[in-house]
């Protein structure tokens, strides 16, 4: 197990509203110095929900991707506040993004995304015990919903508008939870 | 099928060694107009790769991560080199990560990591009939890597130091592919 390397520097390169890019200057254990860049985003923690019916399905969101500038297939996501749970945000964002609340809410994975360069980790939550129930969001527009069957999964990786890692990692999860949960 | 947004305005907020920011103004179909911020990242392609055996092992790496400050295992990653094609860059970066080349090099999914902040993509590369064979790379100290058996997937998942998004959905889109072919 090596040593972390030692931070020699460190200062942000640049700020705006969303984004924060941080340069750091490293000397590894082996004496080799290095200069890295990466996005710093510890100052928010955010989760993505896979509500599951009890039935078996799932409810995902087709909505506007900046990144993109496409629709995209995934599952609820947003930011959490201040002061909130993973749970407590995650129950929020169904009710504003899907219009249910869950009574059944649990962190399954801490999940990073590129984690060489971001410092950023997104919740899973599996969100069970759904009823209807509603919370105005902030959308620009009306989120499309669509219900489909976890048991179906590979027909849904076969969309390319469903790409997301984390959407793809957290359906293989959430599958695999409820298969253990029925052994 | 909502039409996608108009663009209004784009400019660049920021711009450093690696990372882009993109500002837009966009009207929505229903009037809406809002503003956007995105990471670019079309200026680059990527891939991260299963380095497979033919016994169902899969090889992973263990190497510092700048956003985390720590040590990460996950797939052998890198940015595929102007003219070279997916399944070439993702070839080199074996050899150079992990000291194996590939002979059956194929793309089985395009991963978006959060799209709506973000136009990148990674190209998951599957790659069997491996093959001792080195190139040098350019980490800063050597990689570590682990033979772990895809059939055990499941107890990498506890890892803590396992959590990347793209890995978990490559392994699990991976164990299916293989399992698709045996069928």
């Amino acid at each position: 197990m090596p040593e972390r390397p030692r931070i020699l520097g460190q200062r942000e390169l640049a700020r705006t509203r969303l984004f924060r890019v941080e340069g750091v200057e490293l000397a590894f254990a082996n004496g080799e110095v290095r200069q890295y860049e990466y996005l710093k985003g510890d100052h928010f923690r955010a989760v993505a929900v896979v509500p599951l019916f009890d039935n078996g399905d799932v409810m995902l969101v087709r909505e506007y991707a900046a990144g993109r500038h496409d629709y995209e297939l995934g599952l609820p996501k947003g930011r959490v506040e201040e002061g909130e749970s993973y749970e407590a945000g995650a129950n929020r964002e169904l009710q504003e993004e899907i219009g249910y609340g869950a009574r059944d809410l649990r962190v399954i994975k801490m999940l990073s995304l590129s984690p060489a360069y971001m410092s950023h980790r997104t919740a899973i939550v599996l969100a069970r015990d759904l009823h209807p129930a509603h919370l105005p969001g902030d959308e620009p527009e009306a989120i499309e919903t669509l219900r489909w069957p976890l048991a179906r999964l590979e027909e849904l990786l076969e969309r390319e508008d469903f790409s997301e890692a984390r959407s793809i990692a957290a359906l293989y999860l959430v599958r695999d939870w409820v298969l253990g949960e029925r052994a």
